[in-house]
C-alpha cells in the first residue's frame, strides 16, 4: 500500500500507521544510482542558490538516536561542498543558552540568504526531549507547538525556505544499530550506556514525535515522515524532496550590477 | 628547477622568484587522479578528527581576486561532507565588526575541536587590503605581523592546527580569468567594474603578499606559496599538504567513556 511522505496537513495524524520499513517497492541498486544523480543536481542548485542570494534554506532533521541524521546529510550532500552549505548540531544547551528563551540558540544559527543550513536536531527538541524528560512542564511544551508554527511562518515570510524531515525508524532497527555501535570499535565513540536508558523511553518519544507532526505539519512547512529503516530509501526520498523544493524556487544566476557589454580586461 | 612549496622560515623571502605557473613537471591527468585519491583520504581523516575531537583545524586561504580560493575548497573537499567542515568568507566588515579590534570577527569563527574551518580570506586582510587601500596607516599594519604571529602561536598552543595557503597567480592569468567572468553569463555575478580598479593595484598587492609571507612564515605556522595558475597543480599540492598535516596528528577513533564488554542491546 502506498504511504505518503507528507501526511495531509490539517488532518488527524497517526504515526503508528507509518511503516518505517516502507520502501515504495523500489529497487535498491536503481535507487542508489538515482541518488547519485540527485546529489549532482543538488550541488548545481546549491551553486545557483549561492550566487542568487534570493533565499535562505533551512533543513530540519529530527529522529531518535541512530535514526541516521548524520548519515543522511553525508549521503545527500555527497557532491555539495562546504561553501554555502553547513550543518549545525544542537546538543545539551549551555548555561548561556539556558539563560535565554528556548528559541534563542536556534535563531542565531539560521541561514543567511544564499546558504543552506542543516539543523541536526532543532527547536523541535523543545517538544521532544524536554517533554519526555520532564524538563518543560506540559503547560509549557503544549504552548510551544503554536510558537514554533509562528517562528516558521515568520522565517518563511522573510525569505527562508524550510524543509523538515522526521527520520522514522522501528524499535528493532534501533536495537540493531545500537548493537553495531557496541560491537564495532570504530563506532564506540558514538555510544555510551546512557543510550540504553534513552531506549527505555522509546514509547514516550514516539508519542512526542506523533504530536510534533500532528501539531506542526503545516501547509507552508510540512513534515516529511521519512521511512528510515532502509538508508537507501531514506536518502532517495529526502534528496527528491530537496531537489523538488529548490527547483520550485526558479533560481537564476544573477546578472552583474554593471553593464559588461564590450568590457576588455587589460 | 624545483620550487619549494614552503619558503624556509626565518630566511629572506622574494616572491618574484616563485613562479605561479610552476607545476613540478607533473602530468595533469595523473595529478587529477591523485587528487581524487587524496580527497577520499581527506574525508577519512576528517571523519576521524570529528570523532576524536582532539584538535581544531584552521585552514587559511589568501590570494588576489580570481586566484581560485573557492575553486580550491570545492575541489579539495569534493568528498568531504558539510558535517564538521565549514567555510567562512570574510567580506567588507560590518559596523559592529569595525567597532571591535580587527581580530575580533576572526576569533569568533575559529574552529571548535573536531572541526575544520576554512577561512576564505582571513585576518591577513589586515595587512593586505587595509595596507593597499590605506585603511590602516603603516605604523599600524606593520605592528600587525607580530600580533598575527602571536595569535597563531596562542591558537596552536591551545589545540588548533593551522594551515596557510597563499594562492599565487600571474597577472596574465588574472586577466584571462576576469575576461572569462565578463564573457560567461553564468559568471557575471562574480564580476563588477570595481574589479578592474582593484587590478590596477596589482603591484601594491604583490608587495603586500611578499611582506605577509616574509613576516608570518613561521616554523609553527608556515605559509604555503601555492603556484596557482594551473588549478590541477594547486589542488594537488594543497591536498597533499592537508593529508600530511592531518596524518601527522595520529588521529584515532576514541573509545567509549563506558566499558562496553558484553553489552547486549534489548
Amino acid at each position: 500500500m502506498s504511504q505518503p511522505l507528507i501526511p495531509p496537513p490539517g488532518k488527524p495524524f497517526d504515526l503508528s500507521r507509518f511503516d518505517p520499513r516502507y520502501d515504495g517497492g523500489l529497487d535498491k541498486e536503481a535507487s542508489k544510482a538515482e541518488l547519485a544523480r540527485l546529489a549532482v543536481r543538488i550541488d548545481e542548485l546549491q551553486n545557483t542558490l549561492y550566487a542568487a542570494k534570493s533565499h535562505a534554506v533551512l533543513i530540519v532533521t529530527q529522529g531518535i538516536d541512530t535514526s541516521g541524521k548524520d548519515g543522511l546529510v553525508k549521503d545527500v550532500f555527497q557532491v555539495t561542498g562546504p561553501i554555502g552549505c553547513s550543518v549545525v548540531s544542537f546538543g545539551v544547551p549551555t548555561a548561556e543558552e539556558l539563560a535565554h528563551d528556548y528559541l534563542w540558540r536556534y535563531r542565531k544559527e539560521m541561514p543567511r540568504r544564499g546558504n543552506i543550513v542543516v539543523f541536526n536536531r532543532s527547536y523541535y527538541e523543545s517538544v521532544l526531549v524536554e517533554r519526555v524528560k520532564g524538563i518543560a512542564p506540559e503547560k509549557v511544551w503544549t504552548r510551544r507547538y503554536g510558537e514554533i508554527n509562528d517562528l516558521e511562518r515568520f522565517l518563511i515570510d522573510n525569505g527562508t525556505v524550510i524543509l523538515k524531515f522526521f527520520l522514522h525508524i522501528s524499535k528493532d532497527e534501533q536495537r540493531e544499530r545500537l548493537q553495531e555501535r557496541v560491537d564495532n570499535p570504530k563506532k564506540h565513540w558514538k555510544f555510551n550506556l546512557g543510550d540504553l536508558e534513552e531506549r527505555k523511553l522509546w514509547d514516550d518519544y514516539q508519542a512526542a514525535f506523533q504530536d510534533m507532526v500532528a501539531h506542526c505539519n503545516t501547509e507552508i512547512a510540512p513534515w516529511h515522515v521519512v521511512p528510515a529503516d532502509r538508508n537507501w530509501y531514506r536518502n532517495l526520498v529526502v534528496a527528491q524532496a530537496i531537489v523538488a523544493k529548490l527547483e520550485s524556487l526558479d533560481l537564476k544566476y544573477p546578472l552583474s550590477t554593471d553593464d559588461l557589454t564590450g568590457v576588455k580586461v587589460v
